[in-house]
């Protein structure tokens, strides 16, 4: 597959003007050898390394690929130091071949780094999400991007669905008062309810937005869900959730929001001042998707209001969330860091699909078609 | 009913000896008075009591019924103040017809309270529940105790499946590390699992459990259960669980246990050290049955020690847990005061299930039969 990109991407440019330094030809003549340099970007486990066997996605545990790709001949770096101009990764930027990061804890692929990567062929996503690249910039420059689609879409469907929970039944003020050796079941039943009856709207509804309505049907809610595109009718009826096709019309009818749209040129600062007033009072909002889709400061100050009763996500803009992030200190918020998507079980499938798509790389064959976001200097639909 | 039962009860006084002073028959001659003393014992809301007009479970709200029974001539009196010799309550134990109590904050009704109740008639949960209640001695007394069966059972079920979401994806870690200004995906991710393919065993399948099972249904999940009796083979077809007879042959399976059993005395301390030694190395226990199920210094240890992975539940022994609780300080704990069966929506199920059973108390009607924890002397199946 790359390969045959690659030789596309050199008729291409054959065929045009002369080769410049930062043509598709140049950086895919450096690329032909048969033995890759692979750069992965993990975050660190430290001490939590040894604690798990199958703890694959970590610095440590580097996908469990390092064996198989040095006896191929392969080089692996692997790090977790990927800011600033000194930073490790930053050394390999000029001849590596191939980039592998996650979501959680993203390697960001400016163009300014696409340019300086003259040996860079391929960027994969250890999970879902591509948007800590340039996509664009991908593209002009002839790069194959492409995600683990499916890996983990079950892990972030589950753990929306637990957001959900914990936000409609007012959990964690519960827990606090059990550490503060506190028991004032009035502080936490005054704003604690069922999730039966209440009105879901997902924004989105593709894999991890169908999942998470297969997981609420048993809950008697009434699901509503707003995408570019119906439902397969069939499966509509099984979940029994209902088609808006005007966003806009359907936040004031949600109990609970629930963010399942990539992040996109379309979809960054979708939810600003304006939309989030549009939502009924008191709303509870659960993103997973990327943090970015938020206007940072709109939902601090509907949190401080009121007008967002309750906040639930693993995603942050930027990554990892600062030490003064607002989204850490404003009332009602039930975050983590970045964690829905990297389950022990996830990170199994992902680190296969991983190996998969590097065996195929090795071998010139396509990808599995749903993996790829930019595929011969196309991005994939949903990110258009 | 409790007409019909205090007459039953008079005529078996009659035709065995002569009446005691604290016999069925003495008792029931004091309240055949129209006008009757109704004490609630609710927990107090204090400044959260005017956050929600909805908010009727506290002493504040007092069910809503205040009006309703004032206009008919009865006298209604509302506290939190239950326990000690001194208390609000004690002081009223000598002349009230009616005791109504939650599991929130439950009054205890000893023999002894029982003993000093001359005008006693009726015993009710606002809520599911009468282990705060002697049974026996309620049942020797001639005692009508009823719940308000089914009111709460979708908002315990649901609280169910957030726990076991909690604990098997390591949600407390992750929101402790954002509000210590942290960042530490690895942190939580080495112990976080998806709950697809996991083995789930619920002991009890009543009508919690069979609402926990159902909405686990879609998660795919390997669901088991352990009760007196298999559930109707159609919906055990539909929720896909498979039945253990032997309870002991079922915990070693069990990723999640749930107790979904009532407190009885065969149930008290069931899962000591030996029957917590039979479960699998590092199960998640979720508990939202009865504190005393558990023996609480085995649970400690099992905590300390790992063998127990995450304890999640929101009931305790005794209620309200003293600060020195020994489960608020154990690890991989998921504790909350006792809150799942008293949401919004289910305080306004068990206030109006209340309110019909008080109504047909005075209309000397009999209650919906599922309600009945003792009746005509006789402990309901479930509590023998």
């Amino acid at each position: 597959m790359a390969m045959k990109q690659a030789a596309t991407a050199a008729i291409r440019a054959f065929s045009s003007s002369v080769p410049s330094q930062s043509s598709p030809l140049v950086r895919h003549l450096h690329a032909s050898a048969g033995s890759k340099k692979i750069v992965g970007v993990f975050y660190k486990a430290n001490e939590y390394a040894a604690m798990n066997p199958n703890f694959v996605g970590c610095v440590e545990g580097s996908l469990g690929i390092r064996e198989w790709l040095e006896s191929q001949g392969h080089q692996y770096i692997v790090t977790d130091d990927k800011e600033g101009l000194n930073c490790e990764l930053e050394k390999h930027i000029p001849d590596l071949h191939v980039l592998i990061t996650t979501p959680f804890h993203p390697a960001y692929v400016t163009a300014e780094r696409i340019k300086k990567a003259k040996n860079l062929e391929l960027l994969l996503t250890a999970g879902i999400g591509s948007d800590h690249v340039d996509l664009n910039a991908a593209a002009a420059a002839g790069l194959t991007v492409a995600e683990v689609t499916g890996s983990n879409v079950v892990s972030v469907a589950e753990d929306e669905l637990m957001r959900i929970l914990i936000l409609v039944r007012n959990f964690l003020p519960g827990h606090h008062q059990v550490i503060k050796g506190e028991w004032n079941v009035a502080g936490i039943a005054h704003r604690a309810y069922d999730l039966e009856g209440k009105t879901i709207g997902t924004v989105g509804a593709g894999r991890i937005g169908k999942l998470l309505l297969q997981r609420l049907k048993p809950f008697n809610c009434n699901l509503l869900y707003h995408d570019r595109l119906k439902i397969d009718p069939e499966l509509e009826k099984q979940i029994g959730a209902k088609f808006e096709e005007d966003m806009d019309a359907m936040l004031p009818k949600c109990d609970v929001l629930v963010i399942n749209t990539p992040l996109t040129d379309k979809t960054r600062g979708l939810f600003n001042k304006e939309r989030i007033a549009k939502c009924k009072k008191g709303v509870l909002i659960v993103n997973n998707a990327r943090g970015a889709i938020m206007d940072t400061e709109a939902v601090v100050d509907a949190c401080n209001s009121g007008h967002i009763g309750g906040y639930s996500g693993d995603v942050w803009n930027p990554q990892p969330a600062p030490k003064d992030h607002p989204w850490r200190y404003m009332p009602n918020q039930a975050m983590t860091p970045h964690i829905s998507g990297t389950t022990i079980d996830a990170q199994l499938r992902y680190a296969a699909g991983v190996k998969d798509m590097l065996d195929r790389y090795f071998k010139g064959q396509d990808f599995p078609a749903q993996n790829y976001i930019v595929k011969e200097g196309e991005l994939a639909p949903q990110y258009r």
